[in-house]
């Protein structure tokens, strides 16, 4: 029923939809140039909590719960919840969703987590597994330098190559295709762990190149397209760094995607008055990009079909204080418009 | 196509084989009582490596291994693998598993993690999305205390409500139904979080045996099926303090599961003479004894239909240390002998 394409591909023989998004960012994310577009900005990092931690569950609890509103939902009619986030044992998920009484499917790819959200979550309902399910990710700029670096408290100096964690969680309500639809998933192309040895946890974006390179060569071939199917074809955090060897490397292989190219990285702040270094980050800036911005295109028909490729780069604080490289992994997912079909 | 039961289960049409599977454990679970049937046993628990993580993942890529080998099936013959683990980002499965080059899905439900996979293997496998998929989790007991509590040379006291991580890994390679096949996955309920609001991470099993309760009650709900429909009903890692908890929860709901029910946790120690407290635990716990001891006696026919239920308790060290409860999770798979059907 399912078309599996290539080796590591699936395009669904009926689109998923994705029948409502949230996103809720912090304060600095509002600040940004996406400001206007999310749904949620917070006065106040915090979210009213006592921790970062908490405050990211926060996040997460309030964009499942707009979602819902949204397409005016209960949770009972929501069969499961895909969820992870960048923190040990993903706890921003467990402690920020539990409340919904909705069954639970963990999942981790470091920043590529809503790229394997959506395509777990599409593969549920596309199988016949389920009617209604939500993916959610979630990162935040202090519980993500407190996890992989140092606390804020201690002022570390952060080089220019280093990316800026987005504060922020988006989620995503999947199902059959209905009246009022964002937009559909058409297919995916799952990722492997691509690791070219590189150690620098400061430098994330080239640690992650490789990754998308290796994604995008795998999607083109399974699925015959070539960068010109796409009006948009966009990454999740490689940054300025990230960009220039992702074209690099991508240019060896004989694709340009220069012109159709998008980096939510680069879309969430500006680089030039936020002090933002290389752009944004985290499982949080793909996934509030995606609900602000991208599904907007689409919605609007400015946009047809575009690729989406969440990157994720594999390292914990003890694997890198070990001596361990960087791998990265990238998922894409397929986005169309509604009427394309 | 694949049968949606009640609220949050699933009967699959066409039942997913588990083709092959192999344990890789350390020296303690080796000297216990399934000592014997592991496919590997270390005779150091660093099995080669600098560090207990690599060890942990050296874990998982000789599952992996030992599981290919037994099914003669080569890696590319793979679309994806479900893999998690108890480290902060999963970094035993990231680096355990890189160097097969198959795309990976990174899963995440603490110690419950092996149903996790199981689940979401057999959904993409029925849903027509993957031909052959391995599900692989692991743990490794120092890994986990340096992870969770103390590193080992801190000679940190334990209680005795405490469980002993279990070093080990198991792999599974599903795929459509075949001439050899250890047995087959019937179906699968998904599991909420459970949050009974204790907050003691040295008494575990009191944490995740309401989530338990609550899979199992909502699985005999949604399949209509009453205890008596098991040869066994197996929790993943309750112990011996969380069985207890289990039984009265369980007898206030109206079920008595007592005289078919196994815990992992107290199968694979001798808890009188192996000084491990409350029993084993960890994401290696379930899968090791699924795969040397349940696919067994499901194989030589002793069992026809067993409910199997891995269980996980949702805590980091930084949830914990900030005065968070430890809610628990617990997915239920629902596995044959092949000649049931």
């Amino acid at each position: 029923m399912n078309q599996r394409l290539g080796k590591h591909s699936i395009r669904l023989t009926e689109p998923v939809a994705i029948l409502a998004s949230a996103s809720v960012v912090g304060k600095k994310e509002g600040e940004g140039p996406l400001g206007l577009l999310f749904d949620v900005v917070g006065s106040d990092d915090l979210f009213g909590c006592d921790t970062w931690e908490a405050a990211e569950s926060d996040l997460q609890r309030r964009a499942v719960q707009v979602t819902l509103d949204k397409a005016a939902v209960r949770t009972e009619e929501v069969s499961y919840i895909f969820a992870g986030d960048l923190l040990g044992q993903s706890i921003a998920s467990s402690f920020g969703i539990a409340g919904f009484d909705i069954p639970l499917l963990g999942v981790y790819g470091a920043c590529s987590t809503c790229g394997e959200a959506l395509t777990l979550g599409a593969m549920s309902v596309a199988g016949g597994f389920a009617e209604k399910v939500i993916c959610v990710t979630s990162s935040h700029f202090a519980s993500a330098e407190k996890e992989f670096r140092f606390p804020l408290g201690y002022g570390n100096q952060r080089p220019l190559s280093a990316t800026w964690t987005v504060t922020g969680s988006g989620a995503f309500l999947l199902g059959k295709e209905a009246e009022n639809v964002r937009a559909v998933i058409r297919g995916m192309t799952i990722g492997k762990i691509v690791d070219f040895g590189l150690k620098d946890s400061m430098n994330m974006g080239a640690c992650m190149a490789p990754a998308a390179v290796s994604t995008l060569v795998q999607h083109f071939n399974d699925w015959n397209s070539q960068p010109e199917d796409y009006d948009k074809i966009i990454t999740g955090d490689l940054g300025k760094v990230g960009q220039k060897v992702l074209f690099d490397l991508l240019q060896e292989k004989g694709y340009d995607i220069a012109e159709r190219y998008m980096d939510c990285g680069l879309e969430i702040y500006d680089s030039k008055t936020q002090d933002t270094h290389s752009g944004g980050s985290g499982c949080g800036c793909s996934a509030v990009t995606l609900s602000a911005y991208i599904l907007k295109q689409l919605e609007e028909k400015n946009w047809r079909r575009v690729l989406f490729v969440p990157t994720g780069a594999l390292l914990s604080k003890t694997s890198f204080n070990e001596g361990q490289s960087v791998p990265g992994i990238a998922h894409a997912v397929v986005l169309e418009s509604v009427d394309l079909h």
